[in-house]
Parts: structure tokens; C-alpha cells; sequence
């Protein structure tokens, strides 16, 4: 029979939210309590079946429960983190899954007590849609799932939650948190900005005329500004260092119009084509 | 009765190809005649009934055509106008398809003899994929179909071809050559040379972390890279102006991603989130 465990989530958004619809699909939760700040968020989340039941009550949900998960924008992490070591019983085991991993891995590895575990996750999963109501069971299917492992990192804790995550569909990747950080800069975090300054740069009034390929490079414009705000301001580093080889190479692009040059152009185009091919090709 | 034409399809490929099949579906052509320098493709695109027949004779094609489209790439449109006037009848209409519009116009209206009417199209319609085996009667449905307007277009022969893409479902909108070269560099041309350096940029040991986001911004740049040459080298100012003003958005998000600044981060995500979210709820 496969192992149960109690959970509570923290943070009953997209994510949390959907973490609870599927644990309970996938049959890996007895219960799954939902704790936040906003009983009405926490009444809808329950109508919708991503909990069970719900508290205000910190102390009172973690008394019972073996795996705390932490789903709140980024930076309420570590203070969610600080009450909930406070509170937790000895033996259970703490996960974020937040965007970034440096910052907020080794803020509370410095804090964490011993007999709890924490391990550092992250979905790459989502959507430019916020809330609960859009959560679904089967957003972590088939879509990688980011666990960051340092010197500090329990191992069993680190074996329950690959298998929670793998039992939910995920591919699991194991990396360290600085890994984590510099990877998703490039594939995430550099991609959402392109797409902010592109709709910045557009005129509204030329919207009415956006097509296909306008309308699927800005839809992660309209992602939550509060979430990417605090993924910008706790990956700076690697966020910067992207924009600038991006510039680079969007430079080189310009440089090739500017000049006319044919075959430079040419070359630069069909490099993006074949590289990008790939996604396609090996059904990745 | 709907009047219906004789028509010749020069270059049947994607748009080529479907817009084969909407004259046919939609009941607007007596007969549809492709031409082409590539047999096998014509023979593809009669099998998938995109064109009633094929020839490699311009001239003898010509002489009982009503519309001669130029669906060719855009360096070889000036050519096969050429071509076209040589044989066309008089009283007949030529249109091309093409991406960009100033160049193509000027040059086309100074060749064209008196006695066949010339009017400049794009329909905003399209996708990475090129080729006739993608080819839809419906690619142009609720579509913006751009129809350029000089002061040596014939009226006539504008009244008829803004007809013809409004019965193929397409949403017709006049404008001079010079602006739709404008607002296409911004809706068009500058997110397809963002989605190229966006691939060059991440190394492709990260692809197979890629999520919908990445997918979503960077599928434009699988397009054909020799059509995307000839639109960058002719529309080169419009597309550097966009790209410099692209810059310098880009680099505001970058300063205050370097300063820490949350609230002007905050604020730019936020604007740009407010304007995209135009899309969603206008359902434009």
C-alpha cells in the first residue's frame, strides 16, 4: 500500500492549491489541511476539494501533520518558514516551492531546527492565471519538478519528497539551489521580462491588430506582478547577467538588419530555428 | 448570387495553400490555377485541393484569369509582378500577400501597366509552419487582413479585393503601405527577432527544462528563416526603431532590477500586466 501523510499547505494559490487536488487524487494524502491569512481564499479553496478543512490556528494544524508545504509568494517564505519551526512536531518535514531557491534555501537552513527536515522545491509548473479557482490535479504532470539538494539537505527528507513529487507525475531534477537559480533565470525569469518590455513597448493601439505569435510571447505579461517582483529582487544576479547576453545577442541581430548582411542574418535565423526545432522534434 | 472569379495562385504554400482552399470554400472561385517553379508542390497542392489544376506556362495561365495572387516569399514578389504583367489581361487584378508592404508597393506600382489593377495585402494569418500540407480554409477566419491603400490604387479594383478577404472571414483594414510597415515592425517583426535572440541566448543543455512560458515565446522562432531575412532587410528602419525602443524598456526593468527599486519594478509589471490583460478581456 502506498504511504499517506498529513499534510498542510501554506498558501492555498495556483499552486498550493493544486498541490492539494492532486495529492489527494494521487491518493498520497490522509488529509490536507489548508492554513493562510484570508478565510474567504481558504473557504473557496475547500468548496473546490484542493483541502479538507482549514484553520487560523497555526499551532493547532501542526500538531498533527508530517509535511508542511510553504506555497506563498516568495518573499513570505521565510517568515511562514520562522512560525511554522515554532510550531511543528519533531520528524515532519518542511518544503517551499518557490521560484527562486539561493536566498530563501539558506535563510532557513540557518534557521531550521534539527529533527525537522526541509527540502527546497519547485514546480515548473503554472500559468499567468493566479487563484485557487484555476488550480488543477494535473498541472505537476509530465512537467519538471526542481528539488534543490545542499550539504545541509536530510536525505530521507530529500527521498519522501522526490517520491511525493514523482507519485504526483513530476519529472523530479535534483540540483543545488545556485543551480536552480541560474538555470531558471535563463528559461523563466529572462523570458518573463522580454515579455513585459515587449507589451511596453507596443502601443496600445496597435494591440487590436496582435496575432498569434504577439499574443503568445506577452501572455506571461499578465502574470501576477507581485509574484515576479519578488523572483526579480531574490535572483538578481543571475536575472541581470541574462538580460546582458541577451542584449548581446539581440545586438547582433540589429547589427545584422542595421547592416544588410544577408548571410549573417540568415545564419543567426536559421541557428534559433534549428535549436529551437528541438523542443518539437524530441517531444521534450 | 455571390460573383465569383478566376483565379491564379502564384507560390502555394501556407498562405498560398489556404487561401486556395477559402476561395473554394467559400464559394468565391470559378476555378483556382496554381503556378510555381516546383512541380511536386503543385502536385501536393492540387492532392490536398488547394488549386483546381497547375501549369508551368505563366502566359498560358494567365489569359482567362480574373485575380492573380503573389503568394511568394517577399524578395521574389517584385519578380513574378513582372512576370505577371507581361501576360495578364487586361482588367485583371494582381494582389501579393506579403509581410511587408512599402518596398513591395513602390515597386510593384511603378511597373504596373495601365489597364490591370495592383492592390497590396496581408493577412495577418500565419504560423511557424510553412508549406501547403498546413494549408486551412478557415487560417483567415476573424483574422485582420491588411489592405494597403496608395494614391495610385485603383478603387475599383481595392472594392473588389476588400470584398474577397471579407467574405473569407477576415476583419479588412486599410492603411498606406508606410504605416503598415510601422505597425507591423512593433505586432510582428520585432517579437519574431525577440523569440530569436531568446533562443540564442539560453543554452541548449536548458531546453529540456522548458516550460509553457519558453515554448510560448520562443515558438516563432521555428519559422521559415528565409522569409523572416526578406521581411527584416525589407522593413530594416522600422524594425531598428522598434528594437531601439525595446531596448530601452528593457533596460528600465534591468535598472531597477540592479537598484533593488520595488517600487518602480513593481510598477512596470504591474503596467504591463493592466495593457495585455486588454487582450483577454475585449476578447480583440
Amino acid at each position: 500500500m502506498m504511504k499517506t501523510y498529513r499534510f498542510c499547505i501554506i498558501g492555498v494559490g495556483l499552486i498550493g492549491g493544486s498541490l492539494g487536488l492532486a495529492l489527494k487524487k494521487f491518493k498520497l494524502a490522509r488529509e490536507v489541511i489548508g492554513f493562510g491569512r484570508n478565510p474567504a481564499r481558504l473557504k473557496e479553496a475547500k468548496r473546490l476539494g484542493a483541502i479538507d478543512g482549514f484553520s487560523l490556528s497555526l499551532k493547532e494544524v501542526l500538531r498533527d501533520v508530517d509535511i508542511v508545504v510553504i506555497a506563498t509568494p516568495v518573499a513570505k517564505i521565510l517568515d511562514f518558514a520562522k512560525e511554522v519551526f515554532r510550531e511543528a512536531r519533531e520528524g515532519s518535514i518542511v518544503i517551499d516551492v518557490g521560484s527562486t531557491k539561493s536566498l530563501i534555501v539558506r535563510q532557513i537552513e540557518k534557521i531550521k531546527p534539527k529533527g525537522i527536515g526541509f527540502v527546497g522545491c519547485h514546480p515548473l509548473a503554472g500559468s499567468e492565471k493566479s487563484g485557487v479557482r484555476y488550480a488543477s490535479p494535473n498541472l505537476f504532470l509530465h512537467a519538471p519538478c526542481i528539488i534543490t539538494k545542499t550539504n545541509k539537505t536530510d536525505k530521507d527528507a530529500l527521498r519522501t519528497v522526490s517520491s511525493i513529487w514523482e507519485k504526483l507525475g513530476s519529472k523530479v531534477i535534483i540540483m543545488e539551489p545556485a543551480e536552480h537559480d541560474r538555470v531558471l533565470s535563463f528559461i523563466s525569469h529572462l523570458p518573463h521580462m522580454l515579455s513585459v518590455a515587449l507589451v511596453n513597448t507596443v502601443s496600445s493601439k496597435y494591440l487590436k491588430l496582435a496575432s498569434g505569435g504577439f499574443r503568445d510571447m506577452t501572455r506571461i505579461a499578465s502574470s501576477e506582478p507581485v509574484m515576479w517582483h519578488d523572483i526579480c529582487l531574490t535572483n538578481r544576479i543571475n536575472i541581470l547577467k541574462a538580460i546582458d547576453i541577451y542584449k548581446r545577442c539581440l545586438e547582433e541581430i540589429a547589427h545584422s538588419i542595421k547592416t544588410s548582411d544577408s548571410s549573417s542574418l540568415l545564419k543567426t535565423l536559421k541557428f534559433a530555428k534549428d535549436k529551437r526545432d528541438i523542443l518539437l522534434k524530441e517531444n521534450l
